[in-house]
C-alpha cells in the first residue's frame, strides 16, 4: 500500500476537479435522467464519476473502482477506490447546499480512508485509519452525548424505510431529544462534528456509507449496521451512526431486532 | 406609510447586526431552553429579538410588534413589524446553514415586505408587495412548473402535521417528481427562486409564515391556507406554497378538504 501522504496528495488533487465541477452544474438548470431505480441522476453526477475513474485509473491501474453511476471493475483488488459523485442528488437538484462527494479507499472490503466533501460549504472531513478525523485540516470529534433522551437524531427521509424498519426507526427517534429529516452525507459530517448526536438510515449503498467509516470512527464516533456488525461493501444498506459507544448500543439494542 | 426605501434602509442596517449576533453562537455551544410548547430557544433567539424589538421602538414608535420570543405589542396599530429570529432553530443547532431571520411589514393584517436571510449562505430575499422580488440585489423568479407530477416538493418535517394533515400531505406529495423534508424558511426561498417548485406545510406560527407571502408573490408564486385563502396573521398556520397559479389550484384542490 503507497504511503497515506501519497492518498491524500492524489485526493486534495482530484476534489479541486471535482469541486469545480459540480459548482459548475449547481443552480444550473442540469440535464436530469431517471435511473433503472427511479432515482435521478444528473450530468454532474456522470462527469464527476467518469472524470474520478480516469485518475483513479491513471495514478492506481490495479485498484478496483466501485462507484455509483457506472459499473464496478476489478473488485477483487487488494485495494478498492469507492466513489460517490454526488451524495445527495436531490438536494443538489432543490438548491440545497447538503451535498457531497464521497472517496473511501478500502483494504480488501475494509474502509480504511474516507473523506466527505461538501463544495459550497467549502468544507472537507478525511478520515484515515487509526487517527484522528480532521474538518479543513483541524482535528473535529463527535459529542459526548450519552444517552437517547438528549440526542439530536437525523435520518434523510423517512421514505428510505421499508414499513417494518420505520416502525424500528419510528420507535427509537420519538425517544431522542428530537429527531430531524434530510441532510444526506452532511448529517454524517455534523455527527462527526459534534453538532448532532444520531443518524438512523436505511436502504443506502455502500457507496453512500463507505467513506463515512473512517471519518466517524476517526473523529470517537460509531457507526454500523442495525446489527451493530462492521460495515462493508457486502453490509444490507442498515446504518447506525453514534457519537459515542454508549448511544450506539443504547440503539442498536431496539434496531438490531429488524434481522430477527 | 413611510417610504419603502425607508423601510429597506432600516432593514439593511438591522439585518447586518442579526446576521453577526447569529452567526456568532452558530456552532457553539450555545444554552438552549425549552419553550412551554417543548420547542428549542437559543441564545441567539432571545438576543436576536431582543434586539430587533428595540431598533423598532426606536424607529417605529407606534408599530405594533409580533415576535416568538417575547409578548405581542400594539397589535392593533396600522402597521405591524413581524419578526422571527431564527427560523429553523433546530438547524441551527444541528450545524446546517438552512436556517434563517425572517421578517415582515403588516399593513392592516396584509403583509406588505417580507425579508428572509440566510446567515451561513449569505443570502437575502426580499419582496415588497407590487414589485418584483429581488434575491442578494438581482430579480429572482419561480419556476415554470405546472403540475404536481413534475414537482419538486418539500416539506420540513412529517411531524409537523396532525394525522388527518399527514394523510393529506402524504396523498399529495407522494404524486409529485420527488418530495423531502427538511429545510424551513429556505425551502420557501428555494421555491421563490425557481430551485423547487412546492412547499405544503401545517402548524406554522404567523412569525413563520407572513414574511415569506411578499418574497413568493413578487417572485411570480402563490402562497396560501391550504383552502386557498390568503395568509394573514389570524390564518390556521396550514401554508401551501407554488411556483405557479395551476400547480397552486392542483395541490389546493386535494389540501382544502381538510378543512371540510
Amino acid at each position: 500500500m503507497e504511503s497515506v501522504d501519497g492518498y491524500l496528495h492524489f485526493l486534495s488533487g482530484v476534489l479541486a476537479e471535482t469541486r469545480r465541477i459540480a459548482l459548475h452544474h449547481f443552480s444550473r438548470t442540469t440535464a436530469v435522467r431517471q435511473k433503472a431505480d427511479g432515482s435521478p441522476v444528473t450530468d454532474a453526477d456522470v462527469e464527476i464519476e467518469a472524470y474520478l475513474r480516469k485518475q483513479i485509473r491513471a495514478a492506481y491501474p490495479d485498484f478496483g473502482i466501485l462507484g455509483e453511476e457506472q459499473p464496478s471493475i476489478n473488485t477483487d483488488a487488494e485495494h478498492t477506490w469507492v466513489v460517490d459523485p454526488i451524495d445527495g442528488t436531490m438536494s443538489f437538484l432543490s438548491g440545497s447546499p447538503l451535498w457531497g462527494t464521497l472517496l473511501a479507499l478500502l483494504a480488501r472490503s475494509t474502509p480504511v480512508i474516507g473523506v466527505v466533501g461538501l463544495p459550497v460549504l467549502k468544507q472537507r472531513w478525511i478520515g484515515i485509519s487509526g487517527k484522528k478525523t480532521v474538518r479543513n485540516g483541524r482535528q473535529t470529534c463527535t459529542s459526548q452525548c450519552e444517552a437517547l433522551v438528549d440526542a439530536k437524531l437525523f435520518a434523510t427521509s423517512p421514505d428510505m424505510f421499508s414499513p417494518r424498519e420505520y416502525e424500528i426507526f419510528d420507535a427509537v427517534s420519538k425517544r431522542a431529544r428530537f429527531r430531524r429529516f434530510g441532510g444526506d452525507c452532511h448529517s454524517y459530517a455534523m455527527l462527526a462534528s459534534g453538532h448532532i448526536d444520531a443518524v438512523i438510515e436505511a436502504g443506502l449503498e455502500p457507496y453512500d456509507y463507505l467513506a463515512l467509516v473512517p471519518v466517524i470512527t476517526g473523529a470517537g464516533g460509531v457507526v454500523t449496521d442495525w446489527r451493530g456488525e462492521p460495515l462493508s461493501s457486502r453490509s444490507d444498506g442498515r446504518v447506525v451512526a453514534a457519537a459515542t459507544q454508549r448511544l450506539h448500543a443504547e440503539i442498536t439494542n431496539e434496531t438490531r431486532s429488524v434481522c430477527a
